[in-house]
């Protein structure tokens, strides 16, 4: 049976008899039921009866139903209202805008807005690179979305999409100090997505492309790569590509072998999948077969979609044909980004010696990891309630923290290849070991080393604005 | 000679002898070109130099030259540096992203993100009412512009755009609690940006347009009135037209004479023109002369554009022909917003006894407000250095903040009418006098009068999403 959860933290409002024992059976029956009470407090009271809150984590909904029929099975007893703690959290949204300045009087008005901004506005027009200086695009990335690909739960549109990009921006903020601004669009064309994205481009200094669905995703990051001077990054692909990336050069260091000789299986040719494959062949893997609902991706099949017949072209170099099931026999890395419960202990028995599973599917991975751990020397998944949790947030805030401070204009391979051998290298040798591969989220250490590694590599490429942000307007003019 | 002003507070780094006097003979010199020295600090010194600077208001930017020679022909002394504290606040933009809650830790990532997260946008995509309680579009408003009408400066782009969007932000945030954000759009196609605002629109209660120059404006506006189901308000037109109504009805009791009696004479047949023009009509204004470059707008004239056809048909309904000199004779008010020194004082002697002037021409008023005082009743100008200063400031936070907490659907002229006696009614009998017809822009009184008109016109008006915000999604299923 699943434990109650703080993913399920639930406030009943009830009003009880006003007696001494009241409380305590509202408390022992909810109990009863296998929820984790979490608190209790007296809202009100009069001579006849009293208003409590009892706080406590359930399994489900479901579990919150049967808490409520039993609290109002109790004599004189009845929930007056249910308060789940997820929803509380997300009221109004989350995200909110702030003032830089304080507005204390009329000169600090002056300055920041009529008349002393038209200066500012003035000093823009005349050279555009003061809007680097002067406005929050030094800063800023827009998160862009059509809500087409959210999490798991697909196309559920922009609205729906929003509490994602919130929390999102808040992880921006919390892990990289960038300012990120949610762009949930009413379109999935396109065209349209492009040109959106290109008009409002002024004001950002970055634009991360999120949860948009493939095979749009590829033609919409490629041309405002070729369109914009700012740098676009899908998260989808390339955060997932880099950490995986990460962990891999991790996982190899436990095992003991190379990039060169390894035979990964990659489950999922989305926009993860396809990224990761790239991103790996970048670093020097060689061996890679591309599997997806129809089984090994091969030369010899014919293909509709651009991203599948690239695959097809420079994957599975021995034009193997088969299931998922027979191409890992013999692999040394799975890499699942695609579905739950594809594999079994037999598939990860049938692996090479010392294997290495990254069962990403979330919430359920593609093998049940206790049953892979039995058979393989590493796994992980993208859960964070077992080991090795292979997450995003470890990279897009360092990242765009490095493009923003490097002032990039694009993003290349090789700053991915930095940022995922900088999250590799943050644990060190003495840490290292099958159930530590990659740091937590939380690890301070992350952000210096991803950013430091993405600005480098970024000035290294020469593909940045070089605008001296030291230096004020008046100075640049005399 | 124009006096010193804290527009130009300049700070100048300064290398001078290491000698007793060196720092005075610093300000004296600074002090002597006419600058009004703020501060004094040393920022460094050894055995041979000192490093100070110096804080002063200047004049203007030549004036800045002039310090920084006389500084330089100062013995062994040299200005290092020259820092314009207006640049300096507008340093990387004046706006961030914060978030409403904190993340702590593992639980409550789960519950702002991932896996909690996608309980709320399954209920978002169930209902889209949700969007209301659990996304930021519940105290969020897009400021869209095209950077084409920006203050004075024209058509200067949405780079330029972007310092006095990010001002407005700042000032809906602080006199309005409302959760601004600038969309500075790289596009003038005006089927573009109406097709832009509907895709943003999911993730805002509410578009303020901003700086779009005429007719494009109108058309913009009107469309998305049509097609969104949130409001939308040209704060150009309706919050300049709101606030001057308001200036108005106050000025109307200082000298005793009615809406439908007098004679207003409008310069200027654009945005605010055309939007000041309707609401004074809408007010029970019936005489009205509307005067652009070639005069008074007349009946038997052929204009091109709609909104002058408008006009054509609805104002000047003596039939009168001539230009704006001539209209004002006789004229009980006189309305400016059109260009700098179009009146003299003669023309003002030649108005109605009791005349009103609201010459709003920024930075130069249609008639200098001192002359204008000797033969005028009232004057106002959009100035901050005379009084009664006609102020937008005093309009959009405290009208979007009652269209939010209304969750308006649209914008009506009742609305507006509602907000203009709001903040008319905010100056007591007591306190309205020929120079205080309006409120200062931080005057507490005028969000809570401003905001409440607006969401009970807008209530009663019906046009709202009745969204009730207390229940959680929980009690709603239930």
């Amino acid at each position: 049976m699943v434990s109650p959860s703080p993913g399920y933290a639930i406030t009943f409002r009830v009003e009880t008899p006003a007696s001494f024992s009241a409380s305590s059976d509202v408390t022992v029956a909810i109990g009863e039921t296998g929820a984790a009470i979490t608190g209790l407090d007296v809202v009100g009271s009069d001579q006849q009866s009293m208003i409590i809150d009892v706080s406590a984590n359930a399994r489900g909904l479901r579990h919150v139903e049967k808490i409520k029929a039993k609290v109002n099975s109790l004599p004189g007893t009845s929930v007056l209202r249910v308060s789940d703690q997820t929803f509380v959290m997300h009221s109004k949204g989350k995200l909110e805008i702030a003032s830089k300045i304080q507005l204390r009087n009329r000169e600090d008005l002056s300055r920041a807005y009529t008349p002393g901004v038209a200066r500012i506005s003035t000093a823009i027009a005349e050279n555009n690179d003061n809007a680097w200086r002067f406005t929050m695009k030094a800063n800023t990335v827009a998160i862009v979305t059509d809500g087409t690909a959210v999490l798991g739960l697909g196309d559920i549109g922009p609205e729906a999409a929003m509490p994602v990009m919130e929390g999102k921006a808040i992880l921006f903020k919390q892990f990289g100090q960038v300012d990120a601004w949610p762009v949930a669009l009413d379109t999935k064309d396109t065209e349209e997505i492009i040109s959106i994205c290109k008009a409002i481009a002024p004001a950002y200094g970055g634009i991360n492309l999120e949860d948009i669905s493939a095979p749009r995703c590829f033609e919409i990051e490629r041309r405002l790569r070729e369109e914009l001077d700012i740098p676009v990054f899908h998260d989808d692909q390339h955060g997932t590509a880099i950490v995986t990336l990460a962990a891999l050069v991790n996982a190899l260091k436990v095992v003991g072998k190379t990039m060169a000789d390894i035979r990964v299986v990659v489950s999922g040719v989305g926009a993860a999948g396809y990224a990761i494959i790239r991103l790996l062949m970048k670093s020097g893997v060689r061996h890679i077969r591309a599997t997806g609902r129809n089984g090994v991706i091969v030369r010899t099949e014919e293909y509709t979609d651009e991203h599948r017949i690239w695959l097809a072209n420079n994957t599975n170099e021995e034009g193997f044909s088969g299931t998922l099931k027979e191409a890992v026999v013999g692999a040394d890395v799975f890499i699942g980004v695609s579905a739950p419960n594809l594999l079994d202990g037999d598939d990860i028995a049938a692996m090479n010696e010392d294997a290495i599973v990254f069962a990403m599917a979330n919430p359920d991975p593609e093998v049940d990891p206790e049953v892979a751990s039995e058979h393989a020397a590493i796994v992980a998944t993208g859960r964070s309630d077992f080991p090795n949790q292979i997450n995003n947030v470890l990279v897009f805030p360092g990242f765009f923290r490095g493009l923003l401070d490097a002032q990039a204009t694009d993003v290349t391979d090789d700053m991915m290849v930095a940022a995922a051998d900088a999250i590799a290298g943050t644990i060190t040798d003495e840490e290292l070991n099958p159930g530590f591969l990659i740091p937590s989220v939380f690890d301070p250490r992350v952000l210096p080393a991803v950013s430091e590694a993405v600005k480098q590599a970024a000035l290294d490429s020469g593909l940045v604005k070089n605008i001296d942000m030291d230096e004020d307007v008046m100075n640049n003019k005399s």
